[in-house]
C-alpha cells in the first residue's frame, strides 16, 4: 500500500467498526480528505472523549455523561411511575422518539441467553428489583424483541415481578404495519393469531 | 434525541461521510464505545492530521505526506521511463496492488466532463504536459475507466500528445473474468470487439 501512514491508519480504524470492511474503509478514508476543517475537529475530540466522558446512567444504566442520564435527571418531567424495560440503549432512543412515552427505563445491557452463556446475573436484574423495591412504580413495560432470547428474558422477568403490586405489560407483537400478510414469515402470524384482541 | 452530547456528535460526523446514513451513523458510534482505547487515539489524531499533513505529490499529484509521494521519492527503484496516468490516488493503489506495474503514475484528479462544467484546465493537465516534456519517458498508459468522461478524456490527451516521439497506449476494455457472458451490458460487448485481437 502506498498510502501516507494517516491514511492507513484511518483505513485500519473505520475497518474495525462494524460492517465496514477494506474497500468501505478505504472510500470513508479517503473522503475524510474532503470534510470541513470544525467536522474534523469535533469528529476527533468525540473519538477522543467518548470512552473517557461517557459512563452508564448510576440508576437505569443508559449512557450518560455523568452520573445520570438525561432521563433520570429530568424528575419533574418524567412519570416516575411507569418504567419500560429495554435490551440496550438505542431502544431508549427509538421510544423517545416516539415522543409519546414519558415514563422511565432500564436498560438491561443484553438477554438471557443459556447458549451464549449469558445467565440473570449478567444483565443488569439486579438493580432492576432493588430500583423496584423503593420505587414506587405502578406499570412496568416489557419491551423487549421477539426472540428466543427475548422470550426467555421477558419470561425471566415476569416470573420475577409476579405477586408485586404492579401492572405488568408487555408491547404487542404480530403484524407491521404496511406489510403484506404472504410476506409475513409464520412464528409471526402465529404470535398475532395468539395475541388477537376482541373488536367488539 | 437522548444520546449524551458527544454521541450525538459522533451520530452528526459518520453522517457526512458518503452513503452513512442516520440508522448507520447511530450503529458507528455507538460501535465506538466498544473500541479499544489506542485504537480512539490513533484513530482520532490521524483524523485531526488528517488534512494538515496530507498533501498531493508536488510531481504526480498522488496523496503525499510532505513534498513527494512514495512512488516519486523512490527514483533508484521505479522505472523513471514509464507512466500511467489515472483519475484520482485510489487507481494508483489499484496497480500497486498488482505488483507488477514498476513506473511512474499521473494522477489527474478528474475527468474533463462539459456537462458538469469541468474543462480540461481544471484538471491536472498543465502539469502533466510539463512533466513530459522535462522528463523521459518512454511510453505513457492511459488508465482511465471507460464512461463519457473517461473516453473524452483519454481522446483529449492522446491528441496532447500526437506528434511525440513516445509510445502511448490505454489499458484494454472488455469482458472481465469471470462474468457470464449474456449479463454483460451492450456497450461493454462493443467495445470488447472493437479492441478484438488477432490470435493467429
Amino acid at each position: 500500500m502506498k498510502y501516507p501512514s494517516i491514511i492507513n491508519n484511518l483505513i485500519e480504524c473505520f475497518k474495525k467498526l462494524p460492517s465496514i470492511g477494506e474497500k468501505s474503509a478505504e472510500r470513508l478514508a479517503l473522503a475524510t480528505l474532503n470534510m470541513d476543517d470544525e467536522v474534523l475537529e469535533v469528529f476527533a475530540e468525540s473519538l477522543e472523549n467518548v470512552k473517557k466522558k461517557i459512563t452508564n446512567c448510576k440508576i437505569c444504566n443508559h449512557l450518560a455523561e455523568g452520573e445520570l442520564c438525561e432521563i433520570c435527571k429530568n424528575k419533574e418531567y418524567r412519570d416516575q411511575t411507569t418504567l419500560c424495560i429495554v435490551e440496550e440503549s438505542k431502544n431508549v432512543i427509538l421510544f423517545e422518539k416516539l415522543g409519546s412515552y414519558n415514563g422511565l427505563y432500564h436498560v438491561l445491557g443484553g438477554l438471557i441467553s443459556p447458549l451464549d452463556g449469558i445467565t440473570p446475573d449478567d444483565i443488569n436484574l439486579n438493580s432492576l428489583m432493588d430500583r423496584i423495591k423503593e420505587g414506587n412504580f405502578k406499570e412496568i413495560i416489557l419491551a423487549i424483541k421477539p426472540s428466543i432470547e427475548g422470550e426467555t428474558t421477558t419470561l425471566y422477568i415476569s416470573k420475577l415481578l409476579e405477586g408485586l403490586p404492579i401492572r405488568v405489560s408487555k408491547i404487542a407483537h404480530g403484524v407491521p404495519l404496511g406489510v403484506e400478510m404472504e410476506y409475513l414469515d409464520s412464528l409471526t402470524l402465529e404470535m398475532a393469531l395468539e395475541d388477537r384482541q376482541d373488536i367488539s
